[in-house]
């Protein structure tokens, strides 16, 4: 206290690019991530938790000449002057894991993880600094068994998130495809890396764009809605239509492997790509093969995949608030990254593994679902006389014992803020015992959401108040009964 | 590849003091705060999910001196130069995000949160940097209604975890107790701010050190087992003996507050804090009298605390290795904590809650269970024909869909490797499906757990083989009836 003068106040804010979460926003999410969570225990996957730190050399940041290593991760020395960073995804995490412990665990390893990430970045709307991941990925595993169960398992997920067989689909490309487009097209040397990453960024958008779009970030560059210039990869006319054509093959659907196979088969990495796809297509059992779909147009911008990758699409349409129709698009992806592990242990390990865009999701099924039901606040017992209340938490016990949520006020406000404090939390019930109902041996149960609903009706507040509406007596004993009545309603 | 040779190899290690938990570990935890959390929810409070960073100065750390704050907690400082800190508790980012949405909360305002802190300590046996925490706190609530609802809550939540009631006990005192304490001894002046708070945090050991070692404390100091000397408060004998005094009041038992209450109702803060005490104790329901017990030995180390302070202690014995009695004592504490909110408005928001110490509590129910049962492992398919991939994962697929954990081998080895690959997962069964079986419409179902019985029973090896133990051949049709026999068996 005496130094309150000296000390201003801090301004309560939560930090730029983070965001706080309350009530039902997180029960959705939970519930979720439990559902995912049991598809994949069930597929044998057991979960593994890695702190949020790592040491920034094993994240594979190439740590950079300056005072912090803060390339896109959350970095800071620690005491032993190592740099430690905050994990940005949970595959990282998982190699090194690997690397550490790889004698003593089971070959393959089948891991999955679900937790919080860290990205150092410009936040944006929707676009958060710590989002969730949800991942399952199995190390030691060559292809193509292991590719075709994580498409199977990758659809079983989406299910169980709650979208229905027929609103969405696994695409299924492979790397290899592009490396066969590269050989094709003469950018398949060292020299031409950097080249190869952005044209595969290009493509990567292709989905969103459309052709034209990616036509001038592969050339000249484009300018979006904005105003904001990004600059092109410079490619000559002949090469933009070979990736045009390339990923416009996807217009031809189920036959689409053999057209690519016919284009491609001619340079080794795209015959060995056409050969992955038709191995996994080959080991989908049937009831799913609807659900997993060969698309080339499917890119994944990491520079880390090395065979098949996946997409999970949603296929649904819905309508924003001014009812035009919203694509959701991508809510997930992954695929099979060979040298992950090998950075550490200077062999290759091959992996593969996926990875579900919770919060996308999350948003995709409310938007679908139109008004998600409001939180339903717990039945509040009115604190009326003090030395009654351990008669109110007895109640409170009864009701949570058959299941009901409540709570005795314990605000120290008086009977007209303890009604609007029910309000406030979404009650659908008030319990009130006072001396009259004492006496007596009675409790009050108002029923909050029905007469809410009257007072509407009712336009004379006089009529209202003498009617008492939606508000009833009864024995103490057959508390419990009555308010599940009214609850269960 | 090509700069493979320049760039050393990264070690694949954990970062000091933090840990990877894996498997059967990470289920008990979850399991038990998805038990705790719905006991919260039962009593009303909501969940609360605030990220990991805060901005330092609203974690309430005096920025030191020096280029980084980083005085027990982790800090950066971000692009816009503001000071970033990771959590070191839950009740801070609480503070900070009542003081932001003041205006819009209900009043009281109910929330719970579990999820990890961060300490920047130096890591010892058991002491990691990274832990679970999952509170619950009521803000907005004058004493003492919240808090003997804190008390009740807080024997559900240590019932609700797997301790059964008689093996826990709440303990309750009250900061008032020991101001009540200071005024009489001339220890309440506001030079004596540092005395006071060494006094508390020797006090605080009581129940560990016992008479002697609190006595060494609070007087010339103390030598511990392994030789490291703590500096004693220096208090002169008159004085020490007025706090064991205080301390030992605890044999009186259930009469002990008016014990405590003859000594310190003289003085302003005891006799305050006899009266909340007093209060608290009439407002508990006689189902959960026995479970709460007032002790002023309980002190609870933080200088926020301003009335009553709670403990959950476990009071059943296991032992050790050697066989050895051990006692876990507390596992969570709480208590009210007026002054928090005020940090950032100005003015006092009265706030009680409790923390429980998920690991420490897992630990002791662990320690007293004996030996936890093992990680069941999947049902491994083995796969012997690659062209029969797509009907293993049908057969998984079926397996699953009855409720049993299921998958199909993918890491490409042979059938000896697939075994022992099962075996290591700690498989019950293994189902076999090579070409005589398939001709046959069959499947072989191997019976691990028995077959490792038999093995153990059979010395002679070749018997053991000719015998076959523990595996059966079924029709196709009848997999997963056969399977859920053993496994349900």
């Amino acid at each position: 206290m005496a130094d309150k003068q000296k000390t201003p106040r801090p301004k309560a804010r939560v930090p730029r690019g983070f965001r706080d979460r309350f009530g039902a926003e997180i029960g959705r999410e939970r519930d979720m991530l439990a559902r995912i969570s049991s598809v994949y225990e069930a597929f044998g996957f057991d979960p593994l938790e890695t702190p949020a730190f790592e040491y920034t050399d094993a994240l594979g940041k190439f740590l950079p000449d300056v005072d912090r290593p803060n390339q896109g991760v959350f970095s800071l020395q620690d005491d032993d002057e190592q740099w430690m960073s905050l994990r940005y995804d949970l595959t990282a995490p998982l190699a090194r894991f690997v690397a550490e412990n790889y004698d003593a665990l089971p070959k393959p390893f089948r891991r999955y993880a679900v937790g919080p990430v860290w990205r150092n970045e410009k936040p944006g709307p929707g676009r958060f600094r710590q989002f969730t991941q949800c991942d399952a990925d199995t190390v030691g595993a060559p292809a193509p068994h292991a590719d075709a169960e994580m498409c199977v398992l990758f659809a079983e997920v989406i299910a169980a998130a709650g979208v229905p067989a027929g609103d969405f689909v696994i695409r299924v490309s492979s790397r290899k495809l592009v490396d066969g487009l590269f050989e094709k097209i003469g950018l398949a040397g060292a020299a031409d890396q950097a080249t190869r990453l952005s044209v595969m960024r290009s493509m990567d958008k292709f989905d969103r764009l459309g052709e034209a779009g990616v036509r001038l970030l592969l050339g000249p560059g484009r300018k979006d809605e904005s105003g904001d210039f990004t600059k092109g990869v410079g490619l000559s006319d002949d090469k933009i239509a070979s990736v045009v054509a390339f990923l416009t093959s996807a217009d031809l659907d189920r036959d689409r492997l053999e057209t690519i196979g016919a284009v491609l088969n001619d340079t080794p990495s795209g015959a060995a790509g056409v050969a992955d796809l038709m191995a996994i297509r080959r080991q989908i059992p049937d009831r799913w093969k609807a659900l997993v779909e060969i698309n080339p147009s499917i890119i994944r911008g990491l520079e880390y995949y090395t065979g098949p990758v996946f997409e999970a699409e949603l296929t649904f349409e819905t309508t924003d608030d001014k009812g035009r129709p919203v694509r959701f698009g991508s809510v997930g992806g992954g695929g099979r990254y060979d040298g992950l592990v090998a950075r550490f242990k200077g062999v290759e390990v091959p992996a593969v593994g996926i990875s579900v865009g919770v919060s996308r999701l999350l948003a995709a099924l409310e938007a679908r679902g139109g008004a998600v039901a409001a939180d339903k606040g717990p039945i509040v017992i009115l604190a009326l006389e003090d030395d009654q209340m351990a008669d109110y938490q007895a109640m409170a016990a009864e009701l949570r014992a058959s299941g009901v949520r409540a709570e005795v006020y314990v605000g120290g406000s008086g009977m007209k803020a303890q009604l609007k404090y029910a309000d406030k939390r979404g009650s659908p019930v008030a319990v009130i015992v006072g001396g009259d109902e004492r006496a007596k041996g009675e409790v009050t149960i108002k029923d909050l959401a029905r007469g809410a609903e009257l007072s509407k009706e009712i336009g004379d507040n006089a009529a209202w108040r003498e009617g008492k509406p939606a508000q009833i007596s009864v024995k103490r004993a057959d508390l419990v009964a009555e308010v599940k009545k009214i609850v269960g309603a």
